[in-house]
């Protein structure tokens, strides 16, 4: 490997993602939705770092903003490295934007050297990883990836307006949006670095760590339905409470979550109608999230969940719906480039720590196209999507180190 | 007791009640809030029917529309019957308003038959019991028992509008309220003919049944404090899921409230933050309601409920906090007016059904100057404040006789 004259440039990453943050509808946390005047200026901010890192810049027919820096071999595959550049509601600055700010900074730290690589690199900021603004997600890695269905532009966000609407304000057509999939002969492989969103790599003591794979998920929403009436009148043994059943539901999920240490379920989103405190509940609708890396316990947990959610609600004289909005199989990351990471990180001297992502990343989609390899970085009390979310510039730096050496690795 | 040529006429109460249902603000049930354009033309019909009902009409200080059939004493102490006009938005059609039409009902009975009982009897239309617009409750009949405050006529609407401000609107100096108070001695005791607003009669086959008391209230806003986290990435057992916490909190409280038969708790209100189906909940906020005829059993469940909801929170790192919006201790109705509507309903080879009213009513407020007696009329499936509230003519027809031997009883 060329030893370098410049480094990564940690500081330079940290202010990045501080100028990022900005781009905020809320002030508590970042909360930046797809397709907004916000993201609109997020993509600016960013296409202009990666002109500064002497990429050229489009974006797609999706709304992803991809910067390109040639390789000395021009049609040799693109070593693809990504992340996203949405947040949920009152989010934290680091989960998606590192990987792309970590990107760019792998690709100016090459250029400042002066170092033209064998390979292409592309560094892309998807437009929808999150899916809080359509209930939708991985918006932009399933276009890239051909993975993105007509009846996803249709989908609807809490005013109403659809996808495709939403794209057709910010001046793109909806119906290009097929163009944006990726040919699977020009890549090399897709890279991404990402805050790990949960405790493991801080109580190791490890900065940073590679991903093994990112667990299967199954997502639900659900309704159920009972009587609404007045709270004072209606004895509660005659009741059909919508609420205390949806809390008897909660309850058993929560037990069958904790019967597998690889399991998490989530009741996230609820809703109560009509929603005032002399009223009796009549409907609830809700989200449930069941995530796990080995797929048969997750979808046993979820037939288990929706059997007791079903008997509760017919033991109570409740209508239940439950309706799958998403599920996903658990996918591995590539063998080889999980000891590429691991080799760089023995050469650094660190433990190679492997991790199961419990979350989703845009790799999972990009996998149907190219081999995936993601990296971990530490974050403080393992906390996410939240505006407390923090990794050091410390820690972001060695990330950030550890991806220029992978991507030298693999485009030299 | 006298036999009358002429019976009381349940379909002149059934057009009524149609009538007035047309002074409304929306197509969609009834919306007839106090102190507007509707709740005047309201009065004027309610006025209007009372003449014809041989009463000399007057409004009081505060819009209470009141008709006065004089007895052959006239300084005999009088019999008020009354409810209210006004309603909630998109309401039934009977709330309230029956008991003014049954009230109307029986004094034209009276007239119609040409009887003149010892005592004086007064219809009222209070002006507004809901609280609907200006977030109160119980204005007219509060005003009419003297308990109105200075600061209820500061009280404001939606748009900012105050109480004393709607009233100058209608013509009414609100620096003369006090003057609507009546003197306890003037009066023989008050009569409310209401909706159950429940289920109870209906299941027990009767049009009718006597009130044995209003329940006293509790009603408190809650606020669970855990911490978000990325739903995919925090252990179950690690979390703090604030709507995991509220879930156990409203088993519990249906727990409690299913100890007794008398006492009814209701969650009815919840919100939860951030509130997407990818974060756990860290925040979720909510309004708990408790009612009983027996203020010892409901303070002592509110305080069981509220140890138990500390532990719950306590063993899962929650943070917990109940706030006391509303307390009001039951009301019991007289006895002397129970036996005497129970011996009517006897008479009439009726069960004596005792109802507990979980609902406020008007009755509340003038028992603190008179005597007050209550009869409940059957209503469909329970339900009201909506707009398939409904009541058949035959049983508002039962209700208005019951109420008219009730009157000649104590006023003859």
């Amino acid at each position: 490997m060329q030893a370098l004259r410049q480094k990564v440039n940690a500081d330079r990453i940290a202010e990045r993602i501080e100028e990022l943050a900005k781009c905020s509808t809320t002030e508590r946390g970042v909360t930046r939705l797809s397709f907004t005047k916000e993201s609109e200026t997020a993509n600016e901010l960013v296409a202009g770092w990666m002109r500064e890192a002497g990429m050229s810049v489009r974006r797609d027919e999706l709304n992803n903003i991809i910067g390109r820096y040639e390789g000395n071999q021009p049609d040799a595959p693109a070593l693809l490295i990504g992340s996203h550049l949405d947040s949920v509601i009152e989010a934290g600055k680091y989960d998606g934007i590192l990987g792309v700010i970590a990107g760019i900074e792998v690709v100016q730290t090459l250029f400042e050297n002066g170092i033209r690589p064998k390979h292409p690199i592309e560094v892309i900021g998807f437009c929808d990883e999150e899916g809080t603004r359509f209930h939708t997600t991985l918006l932009g890695s399933r276009a890239i990836a051909g993975d993105l269905q007509e009846e996803d532009l249709q989908a609807k966000d809490a005013k109403g307006i659809t996808l495709a609407d939403a794209m057709k304000e910010i001046g793109l057509d909806p119906a290009n949006y097929r163009l944006a999939a990726r040919d699977p002969k020009t890549l090399l492989g897709y890279l991404e670095l990402h805050i790990e969103q949960g405790p493991v790599l801080e109580q190791m003591n490890q900065a940073c760590g590679v991903v093994s794979g990112i667990a299967g998920q199954s997502r639900y929403q659900f309704r159920v339905e009972g009587l609404a009436g007045h709270a004072g009148t209606v004895p509660v043994p005659m009741r059909k409470d919508a609420l205390v059943g949806t809390a008897e539901m909660i309850q058993a999920i929560e037990r069958s979550a904790l019967q597998h240490e690889n399991l998490v379920a989530t009741v996230g989103k609820l809703s109560v109608s009509p929603g005032a405190s002399n009223v009796i509940p009549g409907l609830v609708e809700g989200t449930l999230d069941i995530r796990s890396i080995d797929d048969e316990i997750r979808l046993a947990a979820l037939n288990s969940i929706l059997e007791e959610c079903k008997s509760i609600c017919e033991r109570r004289g409740l209508a239940c719906e439950f309706s799958k909005v998403m599920e996903s199989p658990a996918v591995p990351c590539s063998s080889r480039l999980i000891e590429a990471i691991s080799s760089v990180l023995e050469e650094r001297n660190m433990k190679s720590v492997q991790i199961v992502s419990g979350a989703g990343h845009d790799a999972m989609a990009v996998a149907a196209i190219t081999e995936i390899g993601m990296i971990f970085v530490r974050c403080k009390d393992g906390l996410s999507h939240h505006p407390d979310e923090f990794a050091t510039t410390e820690d972001m730096g060695v990330g950030a180190s550890v991806l220029l050496d992978v991507v030298l690795k693999l485009t030299s």
